[in-house]
């Protein structure tokens, strides 16, 4: 399977350097008769963008442009092929930087591909993001049809919890601003009113494919099942949840995730103080995509 | 892809219920000329069965038999198939559970398949990573011919540092085995002289299918990439470690994985107090064979 | 996807070498529930072997020995595991062949791999046929859930209708046995009732798949679907056939497969004179695997 | 894997209806530092087009735009996104057809999708190959890096070989042309230069996957290895060819695809008398694909 794809039967496959032409993909498996509701499309991709004071100043317009598998907003059960053309683009911000930037992924591109690009960080970009959530607003309007529901919050920013404790956080953001630092975070998501039987056994468990889902999101450092702490209880008290043997049982499925600070400060190159603000929709698409294509792989004759 | 298939290039395929007949697989893309030493597998098998009190006295024999793809112990380049007998079957242990045993896979299985086998839990079972360690024990023989090496040990059990406090956290096994029940811990695990350039972006960073491929264990329930801690420490603190944008750049890779305690204590049916002791080639041989599977990716004229 | 896989959603994946030990495979995605009739399994394994005197006298058992997947002879959902032991090997046969046997595979097989088996050609046999036919025999069982029947004859041997002409048919056999030589010949192959929707448009056509699983039996040459002539006749005469835009309509599909003869005849391994004979359940067999797999990848929500 | 994907390590994913805005694909393999010739691609989307009087007046412009994983016509290692957009799109010329047309694939589109768009047959059109030399004339370039060349010619018109009897052909083209009818015929390709080694043994030879591309083209019929008449020979006649046991020997590898009749003859929407002339880059740029995937999948440590 090509590598830049996710998923079997509703699968995204993505293209597009963060400071190319263009970024975009291809959904394929997108059953037919489904309305796509452009202005939730457009509302997914603006909260991927600068909400508040602590991310970037872009002005990306991120206008997605649909090439085929609709007609009149509703999917024909084809390919959706799309794009969003890349308007922002300030190469020059990077082409001074004459070291490679610290923890970027430039090192392991040249090393990997032998070649060099003038422009930034390749695929290893907030950039690229814009494709998942393009993929994922149509797998929520997919599972939306099941009333099927995912929804992702901030829990943690550096060590404090978000949820309790926003105004403490929100000292501890100021300071790093002004420090020309970043901090991270964590990010829990549920899923409710997922029907039981999604998942297959063994490697491909629904927490597994989650695992992997979550930790291709760039800054994206660990990933936790379930509600926290499950390691240090004992046995007798721990909760079962929404999965079982990796697969679902009807339950709300809850995971987090957890990001490291954006690891490019102190650069010319725009970049966020802390990324969460950005991220909850990632983590949302990516869970989407997940949940999507377990639904259509489970309900192909599992039993008959 | 076949749900019980892990891997494109270096695959590993398994088959099995933990109460069958036998358990076994296939290994598909070992290259050939590899010579397989026999007394390695069988003592990586070795390290999966109990090892101390706090595992359950199993009496598995796990004697793998190779049925093709090896000639006087070379690999031919061909489909290794194998397969390892269930001799110590004792279904009657599981029979007189009239209500599904909390936490496991059964009422899942049944809700996927429609089926309740009078066996026990099905493929979701410890016994099913058997075919696992032959997978990577495999994979660590090809991955040896490079010079790389895998090495998984226990970080923590319960809330105790394993390595830092091993007379408490043997307390703590005591404590927890003398109350009938179970506990869980981390493991971390360290990937030695892996070349740069192996991962894909986007979907199939080294990070995410790593991620994938711990959280596909039973029982696992967190992953973590890097030196642990990482989302709380500011950008200017965070250190670069064996990966960028998800590829290796040569230096050593570390990651964590976390396990909720067995769920099945108190049972007639056998299990650990604490699976820790168990796991740690379980998390190796999974390793080992995304490692296995990247390197080939990798290495098929990724630049010209 | 491993290079011994066939099928995405009801997939076979085989292992052995045609003087190993033994070969078998994994079913992986057979649907719960399916009663496995046995004497069935062991009817068509007997099809693939000799039944006249134009081919070998093989006294292959062929017995299958199924180790997952099944209780009671009941699908659990979870993979089949089986095997068939090698029991009437005897390398001796092919040991003294100084140089490659004319058109076989060892060749290449040394090419690619490097290693040159003291035993035969390897995965490039007909006796790796036999794992076919066992995944085939159960996606036929699959497939009578909805009354789709595949039935393959003998259409032509060498030259000759062998419907019409069957004596004129036997004689050219009996000539060509006498000469120490061997033939080919055509087989054609009718899927009955056949649900419409089945194919994916584009690469993975009914039709398309169907010409991958014909062409990669042992000395298969051409594939034809449809009534036969058809590149010759003008559109105003071409007849519609069971696919369009290689998507099933509910009408019956019809192909042909055309086999060139035994390439190692007159060696001391034993071959067949023709081996048609023993080909027809291989088609139906492949025939069935793609069907079985279609069948899964469109009831899975095409369309919603 | 998606429905709309051919290849593992060199992977073509194609979108866009014949009758939309834009069809195109994404490229995702193609190994870094290949200088792609601009001038190339033009001219092999030249020759999909008409290039004679039995072809429809077609004026599409098939400018292919890229997106990404190229920097100054170098590639990067990275997807590679494009698009042609569909200028010349006249939908009132299929909007009055009350009636399906006689075997297009309109009729499995509705059965399949339950939806009918307002333009023609969806991705079952000519039109669809437009992406498939696209992604064709990349691999072509790729594999002239190993001087592997490949080249397919007209071998019959109707039942009328065209190499030797071109001027007969020629009068038939013209009799079908005068009855508003359309006639098929027989293209040969060569692929010259292949190293040894190339195709995996058992489902996924060589000659396997190029039958599954080469029938997956529109119109595609029958696929034929080797030098034609081969079920017709004995043993004792039969030629070896550039492929034993499915995979490559060094030699020449031949092979020939029959196109029925375009069956949409005397509509108001345009089409070929004769499709062959256009088709010949189609199955060039198949076959291309093809061989630069196994080469990726061969050259990927298959012996170390």
């Amino acid at each position: 399977m090509g590598a830049n794809t996710i998923g079997c039967e509703f699968a995204l496959t993505t293209f597009g350097e963060s400071h190319g032409v263009a970024i975009g993909g291809i959904i394929d498996g997108c059953p037919s008769n489904l309305t796509v509701d452009m202005a939730f499309i457009d509302s997914e991709l603006q909260r991927r963008k600068t909400q508040n004071e602590f991310g970037t100043a872009r002005i990306e317009q991120d206008k997605v442009v649909f090439f085929s598998g609709l007609e009149q907003n509703i999917t024909l059960g084809t390919p959706i092929g799309f794009m969003i053309e890349n308007k922002d683009i300030r190469p020059e911000d990077y082409q001074d930087l004459e070291h490679f930037r610290s923890n970027h992924a430039d090192y392991t591109y040249l090393k990997k591909y032998g070649i060099k690009p003038l422009s930034g960080g390749g695929r290893a970009s907030a950039r690229e993001t814009a494709a998942r959530v393009v993929g994922g607003s149509i797998a929520k309007l997919f599972l939306q049809r099941f009333d099927i529901r995912i929804e992702a919050k901030i829990e943690a920013i550096g060590g404090i919890n978000y949820l309790q404790n926003r105004e403490e956080a929100e000292r501890l953001l100021q300071a790093v601003k002004q420090a020309g630092d970043s901090i991270g975070g964590k990010i829990v998501c549920r899923i409710e009113n997922c029907p039981s039987g999604l998942g297959e056994p063994v490697f491909d468990k629904f927490s597994a494919l989650l695992a992997q889902a979550m930790i291709s999101i760039p800054s994206a450092m660990s990933f936790e099942i379930g509600g926290g702490l499950s390691t240090a209880v004992r046995g007798s008290e721990s909760m079962a949840g929404g999965l079982q043997g990796g697969i679902s049982n009807g339950q709300s499925i809850t995971f987090s995730v957890g990001f490291k600070p954006i690891s490019s400060y102190n650069c010319k190159g725009r970049h966020d103080v802390c990324q969460l603000f950005r991220a909850t929709v990632i983590v949302e698409s990516m869970a989407a995509l997940v949940t999507a294509d377990l639904m259509k792989r489970n309900y192909n004759l599992g039993k008959i």
